[in-house]
């Protein structure tokens, strides 16, 4: 297992909740800085059209940061023509527009030397009963994604699943869901895999994880927390302690290398840096935690099964 | 669209949770004569090995009933040779039974001319982490499986998903990940759709049931009710009354036929038969429903996607 | 019982989430505007300090408009200086600031003659383990609450729980804390119950309704629906059919008069006030379905106890 | 604090869900020997009418165990009279039988010397709309907890709350409730802190230990585990590591002293014993992992309130 550590630069910025605005936008240049401040960080996710609203000089300042990238994240929620839906919308131009966004994220994906498109499509779905047809959505999504993904093979697409928010019921909503979109999209189309959407979902972690990864359809990592009810983007760690280990242990095992990032909001306002910070080194731990263990005594603890020998051993661990 | 209904004849005895046992078992006899006193029944749903300890007399009791057979359903949870796993038990001989079993539901299955085996496997996953190696269980999934269904292809194996219960976490999970699966076992693998475990997988049940359509893989129903949080197998219809209406509207739309049965629970010890007759009642009453509202003008809210324009439709119709 | 409907003039103003803003803000001339132009409205809920950043203009303003006030509804989340909490803050004079506030709105609700104040104190709990001092902030609650209760008796401070969101755990967090909170700070201390807030707590609604409204403490009510997952905010009667028909027939059954106000959200950017129109239609189509089922013929199906005859029942009705 | 902790015999017998069953009866002679053989046991929760079936032989037995009783377990949900309620049962003379076994317990736990009956009302509650008559529901449960509090004051009856199962929708669901019903009925009614009732019912743990506490109504502990979901019964510490921990902190913040046991469910069938032992192990490492964090430390942590400096603490711990 390799795991590149790096920072979603846009969260660097605005993070807000529904009610409540926690902190303000930061420019590109500023936020380039603070992850240039930060340790043990080894490349930056870029969003689309976030950073790219003037192509050529967000480019520029991306290549002269010298960090690496590690995906282009499109987003297809927040600009008002995303509002009915992107890649299922039922406007064919909208759905036309997401498809060409994304061969333009594809394109800057290799000229950033990452070759992978990272994509949440938060605002394909539905609300409510009688408000979407299924049949055609699915359809939709299907077809758009088939296109962009025939467009370059060379190029990964990396769907971030997520049963809901901001759709009630989002339509690229879990692990087995995306494994069997895959199958109909092409090979160059698998997950990013996030724990929190993950626990949200009622998956175990590290099942999916190696489901996944047996499939050769993990993509790329997110990592946060959450008690399992809504996507709270919390630490890492802060919650699920065992799930953050044995996801790692699997990772090992599959022999896994690749990028993950880390979408940790904060909601005080002005400890967005000391939470990235924290992430990493909460990563780390984690990771160390699993030296500490050791992998061959937690797979003869697996081999045996007995829940009463393997809990006790991870307590005794911790003195 | 044509439902045909069946009776669970296993759920016409024994009904208990874990702390209460609400009522007890009856012979067979009894219960198919049960079965014949229900008007507007169109079959049974025969369990193995439930009603074939005696393989012979088995048979000859069900053949002797005169009824149609919809499925055979397989269990494989109770008896306690499965106690740590049937499909993907670690013991290769455990899964080979499960295997063997299989086969001989199928045969049956064909004889009583239904050439469908239902399978819900409860027992398959897992409680804690670092409980079981879920890469191998997986791999032993696909294996057997593969196995059963190239046995015969003329017999369709439906598995029934379930998030959770009897496992915290059950291996076949979700209507994703079931498509998926079929993907990797053979095309007739396909899908119980169980609207109470769509509910609690946090589905949109009309949503899978379009999905798993388009994908020929729409098997066999089983309908009940829950709150999303526990499948406590209650009345169709008492909980989610647009989710039952919007099931069948798209059960029409896809032009389905095939059968149905309901996995409802009774926990006052005296209302089994009554619980399944007002079950066949209100099925019944929402297809009525479903008329009343009228598929185009559905069809045409559904286009308009406006949520205020729907939901007060609806309520007009009810009065 | 008499339900008198409000329009929360908040409401008609921006709507957002925290990935897409769905509508911009409306000044509150033209709010104002749109209630008068509703049909069957019978007042408005006014947010503090959202309409009083002038106290005299707004004043003058909601006076002029003619409109009955059902209550000042007391924000204590949106302005930053909130952000570490209100009743519950850690620092006196932030605490001290929300008490002040909330003398404010009593005596505002008293000029405007409703004597109600409605309070969802959303930024007072915490996300995280070992992130709050939980003897301390309740003692907080209890302190700020009694010293607000104790300004003046004749105003009613309407609490209006909700388990999580903003915090992860929200202090006021259901119908029986409040209850008991009610029981440590003082008669005129009761309940806003918001239907969704209910849901998402795990509550029966008309159990929770049957309960506060025994003790005495049902002040004022929310409608809205979701699916017991989150606060979605959606139309009253698009999931929980008979959920909202059972807490009317409840509302019935003690006598309840009051106001009722809706925390509808849309997000599709142009139907806030469709979507107003369409919670009020749905709330008198209920009150008719329910005289279409009959109060005295559901009495006599609760007391017979059988879901059997009852689901039924509601169905046939709906034909 | 001092928890001094308990096995619950009846626990060492059958276990089983409601599709397998586990484990079958063992004698009392041979639980208690069970329970002899076990280290670090301070003494055993005896259920009633289980182990009372004859009244005499029973007491005989547990007094000449030798072993010091935590509390009387009283059984209201097993024996089918109950199959439609205990205390809040529409028959007033399965009231009465409620509130007389209660009033035995007493005498039994007074002459036992723990003074202490606990109930666990899970067949008391609803699963249907229109099902149950809540308002009289209420007054029921509080008149019969009242005739038995009054009973004898020097007993104290301590209420284990659950949201939901057996009922979809239990009576005594939550803390704040159960707070709110010990003002109506008598200081010496409190609550039996379930950790995993707890997490079901959304809340957060320490938190709820906090409050019960100020309100003097602690009065004893179960723990276990599970993911928030369900109440799977797990080993403490498998699945919230932190909350146990964050428990244990408020317990010791609270100088609390009592009795804890342990429902803990094995779903293997052999390792009932195994499992007890285990979980008494996890008990005792997460005590002396709190020591090791510091509760100094720990203090500091949660007044500074920030968790980007607490759970890079709490794994730096770890290692």
């Amino acid at each position: 297992m390799r795991i590149k550590h790096a920072i979603m630069i846009g969260l660097l910025g605005a993070q807000l909740d529904r009610f409540t605005t926690y902190s303000g936008p930061r420019p590109l240049e500023e936020r380039l800085e603070i992850v240039h401040s930060l340790e043990g960080v080894d490349g930056i996710e870029v969003g689309f059209p976030g950073e790219f609203r003037d192509l050529t000089s967000g480019l520029a300042q991306i290549k002269g940061s010298g960090l690496a990238v590690s995906a282009i994240n499109q987003n297809t929620k927040q600009d008002p023509k995303w509002r009915e839906g992107s890649f299922t919308a039922a406007d064919p131009a909208i759905r036309a527009q997401a498809v060409q966004e994304m061969k333009t994220c594809m394109d800057l994906s290799a000229e950033l030397g990452c070759y992978m498109v990272h994509c949440c499509p938060l605002i394909d779905g539905h609300n409510y009963c009688f408000q979407a047809d299924y049949l055609k959505q699915w359809e939709w999504l299907v077809e758009t994604l088939s296109e962009a993904a025939a467009y370059r093979r060379d190029v990964r697409i990396s769907l971030e699943f997520k049963p809901y928010e901001a759709r009630n019921f989002n339509i690229v909503a879990d692990t087995g869901l995306t494994l069997y979109l895959g199958t109909l999209v092409g090979e160059n189309v698998g997950l990013t895999w996030d724990l929190g959407h993950a626990l949200i979902a009622g998956e175990a972690p590290a099942r999916s994880i190696a489901l996944a990864g047996q499939a050769g359809r993990l993509f790329y990592l997110h990592y946060n927390d959450n008690m399992r009810d809504w996507d709270w983007d919390m630490l890492p760690g802060s919650v699920n302690v065992w799930d953050l280990v044995e996801t790692l242990y699997y990772l090992d095992k599959l022999g896994w290398e690749g990028w993950a990032s880390y979408d940790v909001l904060s909601r005080s306002g002005d400890d967005i840096v000391q939470s990235q910070v924290a992430t990493l080194k909460v990563m780390r731990l984690a990771e160390r935690f699993l030296d500490k263990l050791g992998r061959d005594r937690l797979a003869e603890l697996i081999a045996r099964g007995h829940p009463y020998e393997a809990v006790p051993y991870l307590w005794e661990a911790m003195l």
